[in-house]
């Protein structure tokens, strides 16, 4: 791989230059490889950390290497462009590879400079998709913050009172925003920041990116997703249970029985070699089998309309997914498996858990009880 | 601006696709605008919220649009090339504009397709800049939740016990680590997500980007920058205190009195119509009259090193910069005012306020004490 030059120009809310330098920069930033070394050029802000912590062979200093490129380029306004030219130039880079990602500006004004540059129709790190020992691990410590932050939610669902279909915490109506103020402190004191939190109760929760507003009620389903990502690393958890406090009717009995039904039915398919799509036909195949239409309403669609899961890792949801697209599971690949159904008037159910895929059956990465009903 | 034709496919972490339709989506789906109307092309877990809660005047649902792309160009892979490419058909768009940002694995695929597109050399909505009555008002709530975070600091800080150089808490010694999840937790109260914040001692807070690691100490400085984004509304606060526990030297007493100097004469300086680099220029100059030396040495940068302050909205750093470069100020924009002060041994301070520019004196958005040594 002594011609592969890849070129990020991104922060590390992006996973690819994350993956790369294994430093977090919060301003976008040039960084590259060549000829088996990693580079990259930051300002004297993040200059001595990233030079310190990250795994770059060399930090060049953002405000020397400006400066040579105005001298080279005097015509061009400064920028990255000239930089990246001049580098392409100093190391002798014949072809840089850039992401689908990279912005689009910059590779125009590259053009112009004539840097020659090719974008990879994929991912620029395919092996980011095959997780090591250590990426499952700090995988695995991002569920144990999804588990304390739905621990929490549990804890509060469980202290709260009943009072016909109201539910009332400390006094008040509990309400989605007070649930998610309760896990996202959990998974703060467990070393991980959960933003996007979903906590939707009744027919909210049948709109599986409603994160829940107002009043949650009793004798309801209540989703709780929670998908933190870990501080000390950057990787995520994804984790979902659907609780309900008070008394279940048989129909919402019998909804979360077939999603568990599902998702169990669905980690027996998983291995290296099978194609996603398999995955996912088995859930689609348990909703049939009991009975569980999907159907795509004017009013929204209801059933099982979203995929069986998605890998996880430096972002919340990457290659390979697991749903209508062809994608062959490979061995070390994360993956959640979260089959749902969503009917409005009944309510909605899902269930997420998450496994490393492996040559056999595959190793779960997440831990928290079943146990929904909280009577 | 009939025809200005903008097109984005972004999720909305980033600024200008909430900007645009103001309604998170937390996958990259395709926005435009044509002909003075908003669309946006969503899948079905999108699809009844974004039609609900967002700014679009129309919302295509992805998988219509996908068969129907499909059909159209048999011939390429499903994606968004050939769904914008249809788009572009159907609504007669004669040319796109994009942002720099834009991906440019999807600009190539567009222009394979001949879809004509322009890539704008600038903000794609520079109206962003100028901050409306309500964004003030968010960004002013932003600071309340940057303020709420820095308050919990403060009470922790006070509650510490100063045994010789240690700060113990709760019996322990503190952490930034422990800060942290105090002032985060106070965050998310207040109804925002903290990321990234800092709360750094001693020459840890010399290097602005380091966030804070390990014990921190009586009679030290300790920098606390909370920069939450609200969850109602996007919307970020950016405001840092420095603190000391204990006793402090008439050394680091001078160093936080420069530093407030040379913020009051930076906040005097910032109206309409004025240049950034004269605010910052002021900032430079209180600190070479106070005989503070900026220089850049093997072992890093000390000084002040950075900019003097930056835009502040849906995005914590955007346009305007207050720093070398040039940039007028206008009516309306919203920017951090930050001077700082960094040397190894005597210790860091930085002190963040955020002001809207009028065209007279700056109306501050940001309130919050300025004692800072907790005896």
């Amino acid at each position: 791989m002594a011609s592969f030059s890849p070129l990020l120009y991104a922060d590390t809310h992006s996973a690819d230059p994350l993956y790369f330098g294994k430093v977090e920069v919060p301003d976008p930033f040039i960084a590259f490889g060549h000829a088996g070394k990693k580079y990259a050029v930051v300002n004297a802000l993040e200059f001595g950390r990233v030079k310190r912590q990250s795994d770059f062979d060399e930090v060049l200093p953002l405000e020397d290497w400006t400066r040579a490129a105005q001298a080279a380029f005097p015509k061009e306004k400064s920028g990255p462009a000239p930089i990246i030219a001049l580098l392409g130039k100093r190391f002798g880079v014949k072809c840089f590879a850039l992401p689908l990602d990279f912005p689009a500006g910059l590779a125009a004004k590259l053009a112009a400079l004539k840097v020659k540059c090719v974008i990879v129709d994929g991912p620029l790190f395919p092996e980011r998709e095959c997780k090591s020992a250590s990426e499952a691990k700090a995988i695995a410590q991002g569920n144990a913050c999804s588990a304390a932050g739905i621990a929490a939610a549990e804890r509060v669902l469980r202290a709260s009172k009943v009072k016909g279909r109201s539910l009332l915490y400390q006094g008040k109506p509990l309400t989605s925003e007070r649930l998610k103020v309760a896990i996202e402190t959990a998974c703060l004191e467990a070393g991980g920041v959960s933003q996007g939190t979903i906590a939707a109760g009744g027919d909210q929760a049948c709109d599986p990116h409603d994160r829940g507003s107002g009043p949650l009620h009793a004798h309801e389903l209540i989703i709780v997703d929670v998908f933190p990502r870990i501080n000390a690393t950057g990787y995520h958890g994804d984790m979902t249970r659907t609780f309900l406090r008070g008394r279940a009717s048989d129909a919402q009995k019998a909804l979360v029985a077939a999603v568990r039904e599902a998702q169990l039915a669905a980690l027996k398919k998983i291995r290296a070699g099978v194609n996603g799509q398999v995955v996912h036909q088995q859930c689609l195949d348990v909703f049939a089998r009991l009975g569980y239409k999907t159907e795509r309403k004017p009013s929204g669609a209801v059933g099982f309309f979203h995929g069986t899961g998605h890998g996880l890792g430096l972002a919340v949801h990457e290659p390979p997914r697991m749903s209508t697209v062809d994608a062959i599971l490979k061995k070390g690949s994360v993956v959640t498996v979260e089959p749902g159904l969503y009917y409005p008037g009944l309510g909605g159910c899902r269930i997420e858990d998450v496994v490393q895929v492996t040559a056999r059956q595959p190793k779960l990465l997440s831990s928290y009880g079943y146990d929904w009903e909280l009577r």
